[in-house]
């Protein structure tokens, strides 16, 4: 029998009194919860003083919840240490850049380079791990919590570990002055001690690409680090809950861990952001992902309520991650804080233990899943189409935007992402180490640099081999560190292609204007980089409008190379534009494109044995999908054939 | 002969040469002031070096004003300690939290819980109090000036106070635990001294609870220090001038004081604030109180000037305090400042000494005041309505705001206040410690606790000898530190209405929606509270549309309970809903609701002999009010019968 | 024969290979350009070691340069001490008011008043100085760059210092607390070391101002001292590049310089920010300015593109400078930096060494200022009408006001010069030094002060000679502290006019209303200045509504006073009541008015021989000018007679 589709929440047994438990064990049956997960910050529960554990009431929980049918996931509660923690050790506190220590009552308040830190971490995990390590009611880890650096620690041992970590990089002064161009404003250093944390004043863009990515390979040693002691342990899945955001390294986190946590408070207003994302966690490992928190009905971390979301925006976000490649959802939380933080954040059921109005929709969706699990289990989303979403890209076009405002993940969603899929197309998106061989069509756009390992050389391979590649803008513009190319404008492009950069400007067609070949006029946004129309070249659009030097330039070339083809794109297209620009790269291709119309989300799923398709709405409004075969919904057992007419946040899993 | 209304300035003679004097007292007699009110920052020029008093300049100011029939306030002036103070202890200014000490020029920058500064204050109250505590022509003290805290001192005196007023509060650092919930994210502390001041980080509500009162509880305690040293020396009233903002506990600040001086600068825009604070102010003292500071013209505290004033607008805005209930209107200030800070400020006269635009407005007047002086001294305002308007309710919304934006203030005035009194009824605004038993009906909304002192019990109480209440929304929702009750959803209203509240939820009817008995649609907005429709209760509203398990839930019922009745009310209503449950709640306790149109404000005034209705057009527009009998304005002797037309910003003095 | 009309650019050497000068120089000279600017932050490359010099490289740039016919220009490295200075003297950076050091790696760190860095600085120029003092190729020098502060240094030296200057000014400590009425809040110091800086808390003004004028005259002194050292050894002209902000004391600044050197970005939003500094800029020395930076195509300071400029736009913001009485117009940059901040700043070639799109531009603008030479070489712009624009007012109304929101350049800007300067008329914008003798007509609006050296009494002299004065709102109405009279409303308008100041309030026409003689409405803006109507004087414009006070008082009067006339004008005037009062003035002294319809720019030429008119269109719309005779465009050669058509951005040079 094939594993379920788990469904829980987090849940916080050390700040409740015992005599709670019963009732809530009986709610989350009544929900149809299956899982839960705990611990996580729980380390003075655990550790009241100094290396005295006490775990049997964490064993009492799990025994519990396993006594009832529900499986646990244990946090590691590396996040919150106790206050004895920090009273030994003032200076593991992370230091502001506006100079005070960050204090002890909220949540990752350390700094992951510190050595005592560390050490206290080591000691609570390797615990964890020796008392719940073969407990067969545990099925998962997870490491810390939301390790992500708004703020970056200025303390000392990171000064001194940022400055050894540029000496490793450049190895010598010179180099790296050399590097950075540092002649420029004598900035020139004389020693690796010499250069300045880019926390106040004007400050290089190449000391803070580094600067951020020093603090990212710190968390990141932080996480593996215990997933190593842990992994001497325990023999199921560890993982940590990440909220991505500002472009950590999450290939290099994800890369020894077992399966990918993901956390998400999104809402109506920006649920678009959703399947971009679990369209690129499916990618980043073979086991399907975790969606570990989301909210039931309302986020309110500062002490308030925000937005309410629609009645059945909770069953679409819940079936979101599980039908785009997940095995889970669980809710952040399960019953509302009695008082502390958040205590008026949504759940599932309030502090007094009732349900909360959603309550309905949680029970539907654990039928749902119950029905649906062998489909889910025994298929997988299959795709021939993938976008490039890098961390390397996101970090470096967060300290250089090219264009005031251009954001990396909400451009490459509005521009290219959201047209694609509202085709009824699903592209995976895939970081710079993802194996190309199973895509036809690749779509690189935003990508400043392709200085990431070996990330240009296996794209040119794959196009050789046959690949068609849609590339550009502001792709290949930058080395690894953010510098300019001098002798080319751009790094391998110009060199594959054949074509040549005329001139790259802000310019959103205000000044200069193109056409399709057709005639049509072709819509273009924030930057455009006009291309040499080379003879050995196709130009598909034209500048036909604007400077002289521009004028006849092109602004998407077709280009064959080896025995695959390059679409070389010079602008963030208008919808329209870059929906016809996916057309022709399908026909060529042989990829089909459905009819469908409205915000339909189509995502195709394939096993040895099953075939099928999930069709969700996620613009609560109607829309329609037109299938090329009768289909039967799994959840309700009707059968549909030609247009399906979608309602309002509607699920179904076709078969 | 009864008292004079008291109509003057804040004088500022210190900072003058002597030889304006004469002129300054020439206009003051055209302006027809009766009082000024100074001294409050004049430290300096009363003890030049520490211990060397110079009151000779005082006693000619007092005595000048005096031989010209000019009465005088004097203010102790311990908001400005001179320079001298601060280089002797530099430990006394307020640390700020981004580790700044605040420096001399300004006002109120020494910490109110040092005990230097304590000193030294209570120094120079009592030196002003030996000197001036039996002249005649001195008629009232003020205390310091404006003692609110936007930022908090975080000076280890604070902090080691801070502690001790936890330990004294919670007995055990364990209590404390356990009341805060500590467990969660491994917050417990050790000790009280482990406390954090909750400046930086993220910190929990009940800790930023507790640092807010601790604060404003310095404040009183350093008012009413320096008030127990001027009552053995003066008969006189004593007072503080406020500037209410943020909650602080101004019952308790009050409570050993005379009478409530008040200071404020409300502009046209934001003039529906005053009455509001008005129909407060009256309620905390029998004494009448003080309008100790408003702009004639315009407010300029930065070096420039803010919003002009419309014509007839100073009149009004002096008018409302002694409409409402005080006995005396008081301009900030006399004569613009030569020099200094807020140089530029509306005045009564120019800094070269010309009268400001509006100063036949001020003429007119102090002869209407004259006028009116007999009707307002022997009249006072008498309604049977309260609306609870509680500093605790105050301090716990600005930290738990439950709907984000939520204010407690605004939203009392939007959604409860500004309907009834447009209505042409005049609430009494009370506090939390306020008798119950002059009032027909009590509005409690917004009040997220009850455990204030007995004020639970004394509601109830009232309620059971017949009181009518209407209740909610956010009512009685927390424990006096803002956490949340967990056996019930409210602490009290469960058990006295035998109702039980459903579901809470952020939603201002946009997905739950609902109508009264009679089909109107019902509006909500916010916040939702929906009940169970219980059999021994009477549902007025109920919920027509949303989640399955809210439908039929009721937003409104009517409970009797004892020989009273209680409206339990789930939502902020809109303005019609707002004024139909008035209407019900009028007619039942027989409250005759006048036929008005627009804003116009009706001051129903009371006395043993005599009894007359004061009318206010607040809204410069004009406005009707229909009178049930025929009625003569004592300001122009014309008779009124019938519709009442206003003009913008007119008064009338109807008896 | 004649100069040339200087045109080129900043060039960075020491950032690049030396390999790629040949392919730069190649270019500028397709460029047509004859001046290149450099040197001004390469310190490290000129003394990498402290004491230990190279300029080897710096000889091999000039001589290239000069063997290709461009020119040099140097500028002085003192912005960017090298890493070696700052860790010798870490004191000697700028101390931010929060607390921390301005770190090396910007730019304008170290503090201007620092004896260290002062002495690193003078022994650096005196170095260039040394070296390149007599090299025929150098044909001018700039010192620093853009030393203007927007965060003053808080260090002990500057605290010192500005003591010092207190006491230098004020003698003793009586004579500051008398000058700044600082017994208000019991401010009084008892001695020049107890005064804060103004960084932190609530302050008074007059100490705002002293601080800004102390920092301003730091800066200037700093410029001055090299100025003096570079003298000795240089002939030609030296100067220091500015960008005018927040009014530093320019005409200072500039006395002992022999050219005034100006940077500007400005973009098609604030063009008219040009005309309008220009016009100022030409009235400060008589050798003709420089246009030292400006870009070519778009700003991008932040490691982003910001806003495009128009096709066209380039050519005519190149042109303006020296249409308007320049000598050079140099972009900044000439290629793009290949790493470092603000690598993607606009330039002429990028990076990657190619053309930008508006290089066409460039290239024709090196052939029209060849072709022009002769004519501006041989003329000047010549004018009889005189605006005031001077620092101490900008640095007064910084700090006070008057109305929120009110700035002393934009306000003067919008309701003044862009009115006159859109009748085709060409002001003189001129500091509070420069001689009046020259013109028939000056404009003194939002003059705040005229205690500015002998400003005041000579104003008087020249009316009294025969001079058209056209004064107010908000002038004279503080000292040169920014204290207000107290005798008076005016320092001496209300002595000169026999006019008085009957009210002065924050109204824009909301409440007091007024209308011309004729009948006609008369539009106020943000405040109001109201005369009495004396017998002795003309009004012109009389308030008709508001105040019973106002009403009859006068917003515009007409006084003869000696041989000269002054126009009273009591607020900021709408533009069509602007161009009426202008038109009247003109009629007045015989100034002709030409006819224009939109944005023209229209800059009249007269030299000794030679006479002619600059037309250009600069708000990117069809334009016209009616020519009183014909005349030929040097430019192209065409003859123009009676109504010339103007293309968006069109530049004519008529002779």
């Amino acid at each position: 029998m094939s594993d379920p589709i788990y469904f829980g929440a987090a849940y916080y047994p050390e700040a409740w009194p015992e005599s709670e438990r019963p009732y809530d064990i009986k709610m989350m049956k009544e929900a149809g919860m299956n899982v839960m997960r705990f611990g996580e910050f729980a380390w003075h529960k655990m550790e009241p003083r100094p290396g005295e554990y006490d775990f049997k009431w964490l064993h009492e929980v799990v025994d519990d919840l396993a006594a009832n049918g529900i499986k646990s996931v244990l946090g590691t509660p590396t996040a919150t240490p106790p206050r004895w923690f920090l009273k030994a050790h003032p200076d593991a506190a992370k230091l502001h850049a506006d100079g005070y220590r960050m204090p002890h009552g909220g949540r990752r308040h350390c700094c992951s380079n510190n050595p005592a830190y560390q050490e206290a971490c080591n000691r609570i995990v390797e615990a964890m791990a020796r008392e719940f390590g073969d407990d067969p009611n545990v099925i998962a880890w997870q490491l810390d919590n939301e390790i992500y650096s708004f703020s970056t620690c200025t303390c000392p041992v990171c000064e001194e570990k940022f400055h050894r970590y540029l000496e490793q990089k450049y190895g010598t002064i010179d180099a790296l002055n050399a590097a950075w161009n540092l002649e420029l404003f004598s900035q020139a250093y004389d020693s690796f001690d010499d250069i300045p944390m880019p926390v106040h004043g004007w400050q290089s863009p190449h000391l803070k690409q580094e600067w951020k990515a020093f603090h990212y390979q710190s968390d990141i040693a932080f996480i593996h680090g215990h997933r190593d002691i842990l992994a001497k342990y325990v023999k199921v899945p560890i993982s940590t809950d990440q909220m991505p955001v500002n472009g950590m390294g999450y290939e290099e986190m994800t890369e020894p861990l077992d399966l990918v946590m993901f956390n998400h408070y999104n809402t109506k207003e920006n649920i678009h952001a959703l399947p971009f994302w679990f369209d690129h966690l499916r990618t980043l490992k073979d086991h399907p992902f975790w969606n570990t928190e989301t909210a039931t009905g309302w986020n309110g971390s500062e002490s308030c309520v925000q937005v309410m979301k629609p009645i059945g925006f909770c069953r679409l976000n819940s079936w979101l991650p599980v039908a785009l490649g997940g095995e889970a959802n669980l809710y952040w939380l399960w019953r509302q804080h009695r008082a502390g933080h958040e205590l008026i954040h949504g759940s599932v059921i309030s502090a007094a233990g009732r349900p909360l109005p959603m309550f309905d929709e949680v029970q539907q969706l654990s039928r749902e899943f119950a029905v649906a699990k062998d489909f889910l289990r025994e298929t997988k989303v299959d795709t021939p189409i993938a976008f490039h979403f890098t961390s390397l890209g996101w970090q470096m076009m967060g300290i250089q935007p090219v264009v005031k405002g251009l954001g990396y993940e909400s451009a490459l969603k509005e521009y290219f992402y959201q047209p694609i899929s509202d085709m009824g197309l699903r592209p995976d998106l895939i970081g710079a180490r993802k194996d190309l061989s199973t895509y036809k069509v690749l779509f690189t756009p935003l990508l400043m640099s392709l200085e990431d390992g070996d990330l240009g050389d296996r794209i040119e391979e794959w196009v050789i081999h046959g690949g068609t590649w849609v590339v550009g803008p502001c792709t290949d513009i930058r080395t690894a560190i953010g510098t300019h190319y001098i002798d080319r404008a751009m790094g391998r492009l110009e060199r594959m292609t054949g074509s040549k950069m005329l001139g790259a400007m802000p310019d959103g067609g205000t000044y200069v204007r193109s056409k399709w070949n057709d005639g049509e006029d072709f819509g273009a946004n924030h930057w455009q980089e006009v291309y040499d129309p080379a003879e050995m070249v196709e130009t598909l659009v034209s500048v036909t409008d604007g400077y002289e030097s521009m004028k006849g330039g092109a602004l998407l070339q077709k280009i064959h190379y080896g025995k695959g083809v390059i679409y070389l794109l010079g602008t963030l297209p208008s919808e329209a534009d870059m929906k016809k620009i996916v057309r022709l790269v399908c026909a060529d291709v042989g990829i089909a494109i459905p009819e469908t119309s409205g915000r339909v989300l189509a995502i195709p799923r394939k096993g040895d044995h099953r075939e099928g398709l999930i069709l969700m709405e996620t613009g609560n409004e109607p829309a329609t999908y037109i299938l090329n075969r009768a289909m039967t919904d799994i959840l309700t057992g009707k059968t549909y054939q030609g247009t399906v007419e979608l309602k309002p946040y509607d699920v179904l899993v076709l078969e």
